[in-house]
């Protein structure tokens, strides 16, 4: 078994409305920050002990389709890093 | 000008309690996987043009000493990419 750390990004699909991102665009703005366009993610760093990568992919594959990203409204990707 | 994509990654700092990601981590092990640990993170893709990725990385740093981290409990990075 080899030790591995797994990232999961989440995001909100293209067209699903983020109020939090565009609250937090605006107060950047008010700040005097110039900037095109924000989008806000939710990122999971998973430690985990697997066979091989492949292995560790999938099982946080099944994690994100089951409790970490809800399909209807969210993206989601997955990265494999050894530790 | 240049246009942009910058990342911030926000995490709590070591050794702050994180309820969340710990509610999220027994919800996983409730659903029969294993996993050591589990951390949670903020995201934020901000779009902007700047003179060079140096400049867009020296204002997002700003962004995020000022608004979207707070020193005292977060530590942040930092990731300029060309779009």
């Amino acid at each position: 078994m080899t030790a591995y750390t797994v990232t999961v990004t989440v995001r909100l699909k293209h067209g699903v409305l983020d109020p939090e991102a565009e609250t937090t665009r605006r107060s950047l703005e008010r700040l005097g920050f110039d900037l095109e366009a924000l989008r806000s993610a939710d990122r999971f760093e998973i430690d985990l002990e697997a066979e091989d990568p492949e292995a560790a992919e999938q099982r946080v594959d099944e994690m994100a389709e089951r409790l970490l990203a809800n399909p209807t409204i969210h993206d989601y990707d997955v990265e494999v890093d050894e530790r």
